[in-house]
């Protein structure tokens, strides 16, 4: 049994590791911390777990380092990295839910996310834990840096063209919709009820922080140069999921044939991601750990156009998390995911 | 022309009352206030109303007591108290929507607001603004106390009933609904999109403060005693809307052709209620004054199932507002109400 | 193993039959049925499913009775009769999600469901699923009809009160509140999305057909005659879910703690029935076969109010019947039950 | 006053243009017609207009040609023309709300919308009804082909760019997000209630027939030849609304600035145009006939993003309808148009 621990039990990835984990048959959940509800248990923040998981919350002083064989940190940008710098001389494996180590440096990151760093030697060890993309790192790592939930869908949808060396790096166009869990349980203005419901918009455009996190994954992949995208995140009117659209041009004569052997190739070990025949819709994968994908070419434009759909909650967070926590011990990547997506 | 004003523009009654009163042909709004906004423009804060509403929002002590004619007062209880008082000497006419001054006594606002009242000389002046019920009292008053939003809503569902000795007056259960609107502008968890969005809950069990409300007007209206009433609301995953299931029981046999009669009767002369042949859906109120009642009777069961919707910020407050104050002045009652329901 | 087959795959209880039983290990899925969709697959018409479910449909005429222990019937009243009568002189154990075979006799049923009932002889075998009230029954039962969803609901929130001949028999209100998941997969006005958001309205009135089944349900429980009741329902926009609120009057005097005593003990030792300290929401339940419930008494008017929630599709149907085949077949009520409640 | 018609009442457009008509001072609706409905009232089919409109439908062989001055065309594509055609010879205005006489010459409308046309001389006299664009063509027209809702969007938000030569033809990317109601009045698998809440997908990839529309009347308007862009529709679980996300490159050197001055110039006679300082949300246009733009100017990857939004039922149907009715009369373009927007 892997003996875990959850750092921060108040928002949603924390409550979704709590179900997931919950039904992993390798996992024993041994402490849930939150230093702002401390006492209470979590059930009482999240009602629907009363008589699952009745856990008391305490301090995160309370991680027993020398007990536990892995933590998953699922706390605020900004917050993560002290902790991951006091465990850093532990024997635990940790996985970082936030941004804080998913970018290649520290001054990338100062610079996208306006503040500093508190534990630059962090990004040495950390692995960018997307499993598609770095599963032999992950197997290796002892701290995990979990993507970002847009990223997971823009990347996934993008790395068989770039790593194929198909499209142009400059022409890429990322437009991505998200549900509102997305901005996390605390109720603000942006969050509330009818500022959401019946309504629509983009925010974050030019400068949404995931844009250098896409941004490096793929340079990383390319052969060809540094990739640069437009990315513009947009707000739905639902509780999970994301779609993004993404619009390449190929760099040469291709066929929508070619493109779906191409994914298929990519993917082909890869149990998380499906190839659909029809444009995916988000409840085709809520609550589950799925990405699903279309691609097709439109030759009238000469441009492909990519779907990916995931739960920003899972894919996107805690899903992925479990994923590679599966990794870090040894497992079989599906083990513990039960849940067929709920739909409707 | 009315001269205007409106104090508390942050809200969505303030909102409301602007969409309304923009189109009314007597009515020019000279001043809209807001302590916490100041300076700033009213389509600052509601954007929608950009080269509609443009306003500079002002302290509420710039209110021109001596050259308006007529102030809304749109804020919350126990806020609006100190305003009463406070043009209490003067001409103006005020319309409060707060439930400052809907009950009775200052002892009865203690008792179910759970604060001290400041100006209880207020209720000697105060006339309850319901028109269905009041109207002549209104058109000579200088100070309306606007009802509630589930208060009206029940009160116009029950009224046909009460006032005509058909029920048994222990034997009433009002089970509302609201849309989320109700619980105001400010972001809560309770308002959180999450919490809200494909969910569905009861609250203020036994002792939501509307209970009183209605509980005293329609004892006022009843030659039978006083009635008593349970009263539980919920909250819907809507914007807008209030849709309330009242059960009573007949004292002595009655048939639905009699019900609908009566109710044909008791509202012949109001143009804003609209008695259905069908259950009334939310959507078919949606931004207009009307209330529309359904009543039936149940020949297996010995009981009458009335249904009555509203669009709380309407009807169930800023039109009802604008209602009044077209009676207070003199105008018809439909006078600037030109707004056919949205749906969908 | 138990060998299972699924007639009638296109609806939603179909659907949500296989999402649960795919968790369950001690289930084979060997056949799933469609008339209308034959020799598609199952994730043709439930996207979500591919990769997980490609099962190709067949024809009913294909269920291989010798070979096989269990059958679900997902279909329409009124067809899934034609297919007990079919199976009932195998060895084949049925468990029938229609409401063919919940009522008392076969007059009930044509009086409730405006038609002729074809295999009048079922009744006598059939037995009502509800575990809470009739565990022992069901497990020696052949033939199970699963309960309605809005009785799922009723019924177990009053059943304590019933049992303990607590309440006016005479005297009670099921004001309930369903998803829209309850009007079933097809394409109609009542369904069509604009009809359903940012709306609410109450429908079937006075005549329900769940009417008669909490009726005959309770009045089976009760030492103290007949039960009647009023039974509104409500349509939510919401997709899952159905919120019951239960208005009761004590034949005499009562506590809120004896209340909650009486429930706690009634439940003991069912694990899907949680009382919860506050009222429930519908996400607290999402995709789980708990049923939630509260009770309180108001002192102030002498009513009890109970308030029962549950997923539709899951206690109100797929989960329940599952719930019911791990009682025919002598495994313990939770076997494969796996889902943490979706919240958001 | 201008006496009018409106042939097809039972759809979104038909009852969008009795709730405006409705309030405008100079229009008297003469006659309403529905085929499928005729006999019945407007408001059995609409039950929000109770006591508003109960006109009686009547056959479009009642259309009292000799003693209308307009009639509006509510239809479906493909059934429109064939009342154009048999209104072409009277002295009727005709606005036709279908796709019918939107492009250029039969062919192409044959090509895109896989059908023949019947009446193709019905193009030359027709006018592409957009205000912003052709507002003396449509003054002196007689037959108004009212653009499409996606069109709408797009052809605004890329006007001042195209007319003003700043970017280059091949480059555009429009990413559209729709409500519901566009897909129309009727029940259907796509707009069944659970398919839509709470999820989201693009559809009609690559060959939706508003592409040739928006590239048509851009290519007008361009002095730089064909304009060619890639358009692909998204439906929203939003009753209303379209948003267009623009993605454009610019020949040359521009700034941000520049751009919301040009803008700026461009619409600056157009009341319903509002640009805007920040990105715009559904709400802040429903209900009314405002188009609200937002343009910005990315420097890191030197690409024009433009957000348009409207309401697809007013400004994309019928309210530009009424729009184009008062400027073909001779009125001032917001003769008639009371409402501001309904939010929330």
């Amino acid at each position: 049994m892997i003996k875990t621990g959850i750092v921060g039990a108040t928002g949603y990835t924390g409550s979704e590791l709590v179900r997931l984990l919950y039904n992993h048959p390798e996992v024993d959940i041994r402490i849930i911390t939150s230093e702002s509800r401390k006492g209470e248990r979590f059930s009482d923040i999240h009602p629907h777990f009363q008589g699952l998981a009745d856990y008391e919350l305490q301090s995160a002083d309370k991680v027993p380092e020398e007990d536990l064989d892995a933590v998953f940190l699922a706390l605020p940008h900004g917050v993560s990295m002290d902790y991951v710098k006091k465990f850093a001389g532990t024997g635990l494996r940790m996985i970082d839910l936030s941004g804080d180590f998913r970018l290649s440096a520290p001054d990338v990151y100062e610079s996208w996310y306006g503040k500093e760093h508190t534990f630059p030697q962090g990004f040495k060890k950390a692995v960018y834990g997307l499993p598609e993309l770095h599963r032999d790192e992950i197997r290796n790592s002892r701290l995990v840096a979990n993507p970002g939930c847009y990223p997971t869908s823009a990347i996934l949808g993008l790395a068989p063209l770039v790593k194929n060396n198909i499209i142009i790096p400059g022409q890429v166009v990322v437009d991505s919709k998200s549900g509102v869990t997305g901005a996390g349980v605390k109720a603000k203005p942006t969050t509330h009820y009818s500022n959401v419901s019946d309504n629509f918009k983009a925010y974050g455009l030019k400068r949404h922080r995931h844009t250098i996190e896409i941004e490096e994954q793929l340079s990383g992949l390319s052969s060809n140069g540094t990739m640069q995208l437009q990315f513009t995140p947009h707000l739905l009117p639902v509780d999970r999921g994301i779609l993004s659209t993404i619009y390449t041009q190929p760099r040469e004569g291709v066929t929508e044939n070619q493109l779906k052997a191409l994914y298929a190739d990519f993917y082909k070990t890869h149990p998380f991601v499906r190839l659909r025949p029809e444009p995916p819709a988000l409840k085709d994968v809520r609550g589950s750990n799925f990405c699903d994908l279309f691609v097709t070419y439109d030759e009238r434009t000469n441009r492909i156009i990519t779907l990916a759909v995931i739960d920003n909650l899972v894919k996107g967070a805690a899903g992925q998390a479990m994923q590679n926590m599966n990794l870090m011990f040894g497992l079989e990547e599906e083990t513990g995911f039960v849940a067929v997506p709920l739909n409707p």
